[in-house]
């Protein structure tokens, strides 16, 4: 895959990732931001009975007209148990929910009576069916509650619980394994002073957090070993043995201790670049059946791979919605080689406008933390002007 | 407070609730979606050392032009340890990201190089400083690595990691407890069949999945006793040992059986009606320093108030971004009650238009799982054209 485009690398992978088909059935308290398998069908009616949309009297309402005053001989509460039938020519105080007696057909809102004693006078009629809600008037026994493939949100719950739906099914979280390799490489809660030529490992943070972001499980590692292949394997024995996708960042590219890149070679993988710019160096494969995506180890490099190749699969699996594109108009005027995508970092500043963020290179994870979009100039694009419109990917 | 405004009753909540003033310090892979507390600064220079920007040869670029031959006298990778100086006439390969020997000032690419035995021959000159990325050329020890208040996404724990910084003090999260009140209520999951006159809790499963949509912590109770307001005492004791927030729905509004109203009438709350719908009956308190938000039972009233009310005020401390307001055009003709807010369920349909969905009664617990936006109209429109412009808040 020598100089491919970007499109057809996200292809690539695309075509590589097979997203689980496994469900799991969880509680409404952990389902929100799970996605449906199936449509969910009411099994009930709601309202479950004809209930009470106000406080006031339940009435015949052929009985009532303004001036009409009638006994209070009960009061329904909204609570367990079943009123008993209204008797002609009498009323019963009924509150907001609670069950509407069989004869009664109306409510009277309690802010149209006068109550004196045991009898109310109603001062205006009402009409069959007022203020009352009817049995199965939301939804019906067998109706859709709920499409398949939803990420569920409170209001999804709300009608779940409401409908006596306790537990849900909903497509298993992707398993993402991250693998940050590099023999500089430390982390900082090793609390071990950082030797020269050591650096601080960014990439597995990074590609942690950006893959829970986009709805994915992750665990993560640092391979920071001899740069031999078979260390590598036997870490990826362990990574593949539980997961759905593994990542890798680092070791990839023309260097003389590229260990992704020897061990990929061994497994059949491809190797390769891309026409983009950061994150030339991409490569891919698969292992004990579970598919490798591979980033280069500059931390900007790797963010931008990410977000360009693995999260909108990501997202999407997750139901979660495409990163938004917006067209923005530069400040500055901004050169880019030929024959490379590149993704710049911006700021966006007031009135539609957006300004590039520290430079082009590959290392600057400062400036990339203090972006807020990607700007993306096409492959043909050499020279745009300040005023000039470009794509931009909010982050 | 009686029909007080829409806006007057969220202003009036938001001087109520005090947000956590109280921080925490959690580790980078706890941190995601977590706040800032203060401005992080850089306690190092990054790159931390020069490097590399290349695969290559470091060189001394005042020896190299075009044909220069040089003797290739050791390597150079990107791994702990401290390379020895570069000697005056001779050039050692180097890797991407390994620390420029003291001497060297440029970094010839492999691609620009022909490698016969142990010679190197450079096809062309490089100045001083190509290709190495010097110390601190991305962040200089103290300047500013992030924002106070910030919210932390992967790019911003990327740039913490590389700067070694391993835990970051955030934002506590607010805690919030939901009690959903009546009498009428059950829960699936209990597995007892539903009796006459019961119906499903729905709305603790909303608020909960709400608030935690909205960043915060939520515990969940159910209180369905007897209506007293002695027990519903016994309850907020509980809850507000350990909340910052508490939240009731139900039991405020005109009937006879209203604990919450009863409840917060004797501990000095307030009881009133706003001038919206749903969610007319609103009332606040404040119980043992805690305050207390109470939303009326129907399902899509607690629900339309806690997004009216509640959600701006926990998705701005958890450095969320505002629900999103867009202006819309209207499928259908809708008349509104005057003099009040209404907030009508909306689904979007193609071409920046929306349709009302189900009617603006606040128990159509599935036309609110079927909405995705709320329909704003002011309190002084009464009717409204198929075509007119609304505004719709995204959900």
């Amino acid at each position: 895959m020598a100089h491919t485009s970007v499109d057809e690398h996200a292809a690539l992978i695309r075509s590589l990732v097979a997203l689980p088909t496994t469900t799991e059935t969880v509680d409404l308290w952990s389902a929100l931001g799970r996605v449906t398998v199936a449509p969910i069908l009411s099994p009930v009616d709601l309202p479950l009975f004809r209930n009470s949309q106000m406080d006031g009297f339940a009435v015949r309402s052929a009985e009532v007209s303004a001036g009409t005053s009638l006994p209070i001989v009960g009061e329904v509460a909204a609570s367990p148990g079943e009123p008993a039938p209204l008797e002609p020519g009498t009323t019963v105080r009924i509150m907001t929910g609670a069950m509407v007696p069989a004869g009664a057909d109306a409510v009277i809102p309690v802010e149209d009576t006068t109550v004196v004693g045991g009898t109310v006078t109603i001062h205006r009629a009402r009409s069959l069916g007022e203020y009352v809600r009817d049995r199965g008037s939301d939804t019906r026994e067998g109706d859709e509650l709920l499409p398949a493939g939803l990420r569920l949100a409170s209001r999804h719950l709300a009608v779940l619980a409401a409908a006596g739906i306790a537990r849900v099914e909903v497509r298993t979280r992707l398993r993402a394994v991250v693998i940050s390799t590099g023999a500089e490489l430390t982390r900082p809660e090793h609390g071990v002073a950082i030797l020269p030529g050591q650096i601080y490992d960014s990439n597995s943070v990074a590609l942690d957090a950006a893959a829970r972001a986009a709805g994915a499980d992750v665990t993560h590692a640092l391979f920071n070993g001899n740069d031999e292949s078979s260390e590598l394997r036997g870490a990826m024995l362990v990574a593949s043995s539980d997961a759905d996708l593994i990542l890798t960042s680092g070791g990839i590219s023309m260097g003389e201790h590229e260990v992704v890149r020897d061990f990929l070679g061994e497994i059949g993988g491809a190797i390769g670049h891309i026409a983009m710019q950061p994150g030339g160096p991409q490569a891919t494969g698969t292992f004990a059946g579970v598919p490798i995506v591979s980033f280069p180890g500059n931390p900007v490099s790797t963010q931008i791979s990410f977000e360009v190749f693995v999260a909108p699969i990501l997202r999407e699996y997750a139901g979660l919605p495409a990163a938004v594109r917006v067209s923005r108009e530069l400040t500055v005027d901004v050169r880019s080689i030929p024959g490379k995508r590149q993704f710049l970092r911006g700021r966006t500043v007031g009135g539609g406008r957006v300004e590039p963020v520290a430079g082009p290179s590959s290392h600057l994870v400062a400036g990339m933390a203090a972006s807020d979009v990607l700007i993306d100039v096409p492959e043909t694009t050499t020279e745009l002007k300040a005023g000039d419109t470009v794509e931009t990917i909010e982050l």
